[in-house]
């Protein structure tokens, strides 16, 4: 399926992004109720908001549901676990902005929440939010079925962890004064975003009970959409302005980061993404017309401005 | 029980030191394993490795052992929990010496791990640990039956949060330039450093399957050794030096820090610490002679001298 097919999906822009935006809702609403809950100190649990509300599109919890709901999950069924993969998200930012990481001021238009707050808070709200994610998902309430909620801890754990995530971090440090090659940089990318969207699709997937062989499916589709998801955000970071991604932008240059539109140009990183996103609409084959949000959502990591 | 009958325990202190160290060298074998054995970057797994390995006593998994083994549970199958604790606590040790933190360069008599490598990298290996930590605890090989593992999780990870460990953290922070009241300071040390002892406990409880008649009587115990723990680490910071506890001495009062000792003063800091013992020591008493180690365990506590 090409792009053209894509846009002809049966399915307006317009019903997609509001099914987005109504994901973006309910997880907004989840994680504020869920933080204004806790026991603990206010100022913590201010920094914590700060980092993980009015924030971003939820595309990752848009994810579990999309996956989720292929395998018939209602959509009430999936948002704690879609909102504890966002809180794991968030926390990997705030950490991120650090002044000893990378050391930035803005995030989504508004202050990091270290200079929001101050170092040290920034950094214990961040290990709160990563913390939270697994007491979140190992709650009965999340799923009352104990088996599915700790594969739910091992793949969101091991998806963020120093064999994924954490790991893909340290790959995208030593890659700013060593030279990477360019399997190092796909694998880097894969761990650093690629890990915790792949793992998105397959919470969704252990929600509904999936088979062995739709999880394989929608794991495969999950490796692409983050590998897409990448691909777009470096060519975005030379070919935008600040406004338009609040955040800053060029920062992969000024870092000298290694990336695969450092190494082959724009125009051949847009090969890449493209061939990521006919893999992934390719791994969704055998599913019929239902999924045709994750199908959209894609070609939304694609042709994303922000 | 006094502690003339807890020095009457059938018990010599060289079994008591032989069985603590056996946890020890178990533990740190079990953990240099595992983070060999991760698909991770060299400097990252060297950097966990640094602060996970050839430190402590051990002593929150002796606790996760010693309880489970109360109840019946062979120590192999308490070591795998009791090193994800570790590793928690391990990783709140790595990010409280950041420089954005408490700035301490020295841990255990060695380099701390920002000092030894730097604090970005210190930060990502902290986040590595704890994430570790809940991969290992939702592994089926810790625990055949996936309620157990479920639990073990929410247990740590509530023990270690927001409503916890990171809680207590900020409270402490407060407590340096806000005067808090004796509840207050209480309340800080019971989740800074008692929610981690007393998750040790309880961990090895939920290894049982214990009643919850039992479990709550671990829990209490737990929460007494936990605060034993807390009183005798403030007194030592006043009276013993940085060469005896292998780390930086005097800091309490250096960063105006709120204690027990700071404000009611070294001999009835004591007093309070006397009666957390009994109180844990009552807490044991529908326990045999198999509770003898935990009931030696919490005297450890109270006369320890780093």
């Amino acid at each position: 399926m090409d792009r053209e097919a894509l846009a002809n999906l049966a399915m307006t822009d317009d019903q997609f992004d509001s099914q987005l935006a109504d994901c973006a809702v309910e997880t907004q609403t989840f994680l504020a109720a869920h933080i204004a809950t806790l026991a603990a100190p206010e100022r913590l649990l201010a920094a914590m908001a700060h980092g993980a509300l009015d924030g971003g599109k939820r595309l990752r919890p848009f994810l579990v549901r999309l996956s989720a709901s292929l395998l018939d999950v209602p959509h009430e069924k999936s948002l704690a676990a879609g909102a504890a993969l966002e809180m794991v998200h968030s926390y990997s930012l705030v950490h991120d902005d650090l002044p000893d990481m990378d050391n930035d001021e803005l995030r989504r238009g508004k202050p990091t929440v270290w200079k929001a707050f101050d170092p040290a808070l920034a950094i214990l709200a961040g290990d709160a939010l990563l913390t939270e994610a697994f007491a979140l998902l190992s709650d009965p309430r999340t799923h009352p079925d104990p088996a599915i909620r700790a594969e739910l801890v091992l793949t969101l754990a091991n998806a963020a962890g120093p064999t994924g995530m954490v790991g893909g971090q340290v790959l995208d440090i030593e890659g700013e004064t060593t030279v990477l090659d360019e399997d190092a940089i796909f694998q880097m990318q894969a761990k650093k975003t690629g890990a915790l969207i792949r793992a998105g699709v397959e919470m969704g997937a252990i929600l509904a009970n999936a088979t062995p062989a739709q999880r394989a499916e929608l794991i495969r589709f999950g490796t692409a959409a983050g590998l897409a998801f990448q691909i777009a955000d470096d060519i975005l970071d030379v070919t935008a302005t600040s406004d338009a991604l609040g955040k800053t932008a060029g920062k992969d240059v000024a870092q000298n980061k290694s990336t695969i539109v450092a190494r082959r140009g724009v125009e051949e990183a847009r090969a890449v993404l493209n061939r990521a996103v006919a893999d992934g609409l390719e791994a969704l084959e055998d599913f019929g017309g239902e999924a045709n949000l994750l199908r959209r959502l894609i070609g939304h990591f694609a042709e994303r401005k922000s």
